[in-house]
């Protein structure tokens, strides 16, 4: 079993659970967090991969959002993945900055020195994590794919490009255009190098215009959010979304901010969206 | 105004506040939380008062036990105050333990130095608290009161001397007995000294046993917790409901844990039981 298991607390009649592991995609030790509600007792079940947000682990999902109770009620379990790839090898930022290195993957695969051997997370989350889970944990092959702010953005993309590897992508406050903003502008040159057009395929807003989407998309983005517009540049996956015809609702929430306040007043609607299109409630 | 705000974020409609204010009681700058639901926008809504557990402060329950959600559909408030006095001036414990001194108040009125001075939780929280919101915010009189663990013997402690000014009491994992568990003989000998006398009037267990409870019950215990039965003795406190035979519901939950997962899977069924006695739901 390369799977092993730290802890386990009940919650919501199922379990919530935090693993370790020894990534061959990362090279790296990492930890994540499962919530298997109680149907997983009995049968296999569906997943929603949620990422997380800049420096986030797997826990602040699992600790504030309150998704297990609609979850267990759906029968469908949550996988929570870390934000970067971990431990005393890994290189961070030199900066020490919170928006770049540790807790700050941006869910590429980086091809910059002295990046490029462990930020590999795009790989991780779409083939090493759900190969690992889906044999190891009672889960079926149906997925779905969520996320926070820099968590959001990489659910959006990894969804865009993955089409059939997931049923749905949502994200909460997502980093929808990074090459034109901030955070996003200095992750991808960090990762990816200086030019640009390397960084196409990391921008949901500008993967949307191009492709449209094969799968229905959810955002919610609150209007009090410290980091939008400058961070966020929600109208440019508005624009992408209108003028691809994408099944994309993209909504604006009056007086909400960046926190996790902001997702658990609206997880409850993104879990039962996904829910209809992993065949877990009528649609 | 001697309420300062400090933040205010909004969550299921409703509105997350947290405070700072000069307590005349503690002697000090204290702070805590407030969640008012959407109802409170236009009327007085009645509160719940929740006392959270060593090494807490007002943050926790706030974002980790998912109670807005409820208490914005209910109509309820959420005032949660922080664990003990703070600041430079507070005397902390010697040893710098996590279960004396600094988030370790206990919810008495210490008589001992150095400690006299400023460990007056019992009055911040029967009076001074309650007093300073009815008029400043939006709340009625009408209260109850909950806690978790070292809360959780704070909110039966206080809800048994004061039937008068709350409705109901419920509590998660309490410290039922402290005059008989490592914890609690701790802090009570270093708050109150060492007769044992004196410790009578904080020990729920003996209160119950001795004057029953003019006031509904409802307390839920998890049968995985770490802290089970050593330090929280619950026995005791299921031995004097059932002399005093008194109005409570001591439930013991198969596999719970002594955590957040566990106050979240049953926040929902304690919010309901206030709510009856506060009149928000029929009975």
């Amino acid at each position: 079993m390369s799977l092993n298991q730290i802890s386990e607390q009940r919650c919501f009649d199922g379990r919530q659970l935090r693993f370790k592991h020894q990534s061959a995609v990362l090279h790296c030790e990492m930890q994540f967090s499962v919530y298997l509600p109680p149907q997983a007792a009995s049968q296999r079940v569906p997943a929603l991969y949620w990422l997380s947000g800049l420096t986030c682990t797997d826990e602040n999902f699992a600790s504030k959002a309150g998704a297990q109770r609609i979850a267990a009620e759906l029968g469908l379990a949550l996988v929570i993945p870390d934000t970067s790839p971990r431990g005393e090898g890994v290189a961070d930022d030199p900066q020490g900055s919170y928006d770049f290195g540790l807790g700050a993957g941006f869910y590429v695969n980086a091809t910059e020195e002295p990046y490029a051997k462990h930020y590999q997370m795009y790989d991780y989350i779409v083939q090493e994590l759900p190969a690992l889970l889906e044999a190891e944990l009672p889960l079926t092959p149906q997925r779905a794919i969520s996320g926070h702010s820099m968590g959001g953005h990489g659910a959006l993309v990894i969804g865009l490009r993955n089409s059939s590897r997931y049923r749905s992508i949502s994200a909460f406050s997502p980093i929808c255009h990074p090459s034109a903003c901030p955070w996003g502008i200095k992750a991808l040159t960090g990762y990816l190098g200086a030019d640009p057009n390397r960084w196409q395929q990391y921008d949901a807003a500008l993967l949307l215009a191009q492709q449209g989407s094969d799968l229905p998309i959810l955002v919610d983005q609150g209007l009090a959010d410290q980091f939008y517009p400058e961070q966020l540049r929600t109208e440019t996956l508005l624009a992408a979304a209108k003028r691809s015809g994408a099944q994309a609702e993209i909504r604006l929430q009056p007086g909400y901010d960046h926190s996790y306040y902001f997702i658990a007043s609206f997880i409850e609607q993104h879990l039962r969206f996904h829910a209809r299109y992993l065949g877990l409630l009528a649609a």
